[in-house]
């Protein structure tokens, strides 16, 4: 899936404009949309997995930092109380026993009412604390989606659910490089501090110009690939362990909140 | 139970030592001990309570931060891989439909192969780096546990567990308020900062001379109350929800582990 520009508008939309967006078929990544509002992963999983998630999610809390849970068969959040999270996000993914099946708008045919929610931090909020300490967002002056990663670093396994770690990457200037460390690790519920910064190869990533979800990105001269923890995680703990069914997000394509950033800021 | 005063040697005291000393039969509070080493509350719930726990804490991060989740029937933990949960802390408390029904040494006897061990952050871990930022910690002046109260504020309810959130109390000349707040904040791991300074009615208490769990602790004159999280709100979820058993820490009686506090330190 190639991704469609961020309309120059988006920034300046309320996170309940970008909901009724995308819930009338509006489905490009969400990053740049709705500023200074908390973005948020989606995993979706039968109660018979919500365990097994929940503490995957403990034991990996760089990648899978959780923000609510929802009751058993619940759609709604306390984060966005008017939100129906079968049908708010841009674009979701379908995956039966570990293989992706569907990409859809909506899941509201596909509910189950033994399914539970988990909404995980997502590094497109820090993006805002970024730009205001002026670091530059190359993925966002391109029209880009973030360029994402499978990386050989294992998550720390949870009953079933095992699967490596998965990262976003930013090229960052040097002179750039501290604000851009500092101001993320005072955000550790959206992923905190980067996880490896320079030689992709400390990953085991291969080529930066292959991601293995969203876009390329282009580096300006000198730029430094800087990879933070992302909650696209449970989706590849989704391949690696199967499950029976699961809901994610489609990556990118992120749930809005009504939280503010600010909340989640450590000091 | 009044507390023994702390040795003058307990600071300097390695983990592995303090454990040792719990294991032979030393039952005081650990505040003091181990200087720099992370401590842990501990509490015990069936599997089948292991998911609304993990819930509860996710729901209550200020309370209940979880530093480690066991596997069901383990009484060993990463955080101090020598280290037996059944013998190595001072004193426990053992738990039957919400009511203590005992408060022995060990719980070598008690062990189910059905517990899940939940070991959650605890405040004596700050109280370094209160110490070290010139912050005078009263009760380890005076050589008595702190002051512990039940408030009045709900927690997040999370399946069959709800309760009142519980808080450790320590006064803090106003000159150094600015420091406790800011050096507690950057430890959201062992409860962060404060939820409360001032008026103890703020949180429905009424008498500081008489704390629900540890010492009283004499104010030196111009104190101000600050009262952060404890990790003693899942005993009171224990009491209030009544799980047919939990094994739990009694309070003060900490697990100390290997880990260093600095490694939970935000930025």
């Amino acid at each position: 899936m190639t991704s469609a520009s961020i309309p120059a508008s988006a920034a300046s939309r309320s996170p309940e404009e970008a909901r009724a967006l995308f819930r009338s078929g509006t489905s490009g990544p969400t990053a740049g949309w709705a500023a200074g509002h908390t973005q948020a992963n989606l995993i979706s999983v039968p109660a018979d997995w919500a365990y097994d998630m929940l503490l995957f999610c403990q034991r990996n809390p760089k990648a899978c930092p959780v923000l609510d849970v929802t009751d058993v068969g619940s759609w709604t959040t306390p984060l966005a109380p008017d939100a129906d999270l079968r049908t708010d996000l841009p674009r979701y993914r379908v995956w039966e026993n570990g293989e992706l099946t569907d990409e859809p708008t909506d899941v509201v045919d596909r509910w189950r009412d033994d399914l539970v929610s988990f909404l995980i931090g997502c590094s497109f909020t820090f993006e805002w604390a970024l730009s205001d300490a002026g670091v530059p967002l190359r993925h966002v002056e391109q029209g880009r989606n973030v360029s994402m990663y499978v990386t050989e670093r294992p998550c720390r396994p949870a009953g079933r659910l095992h699967g490596p770690m998965v990262v976003s990457m930013r090229h960052v200037p040097p002179e750039h490089l501290s604000a851009a460390i500092e101001e993320t690790a005072l955000l550790p519920a959206v992923h905190g501090g980067p996880v490896h910064c320079g030689d992709p190869a400390g990953l085991g990533i291969d080529d930066l110009a292959r991601p293995d979800f969203g876009d390329p990105v282009a580096a300006e001269p000198g730029d430094i690939p800087v990879f933070w923890a992302c909650g696209v995680t449970p989706q590849a703990a989704v391949m690696a362990s199967r499950p029976p069914f699961a809901i994610t997000h489609a990556p990118g394509r992120m749930f809005v909140t009504d939280a503010r950033d600010e909340q989640y800021r450590v000091a």
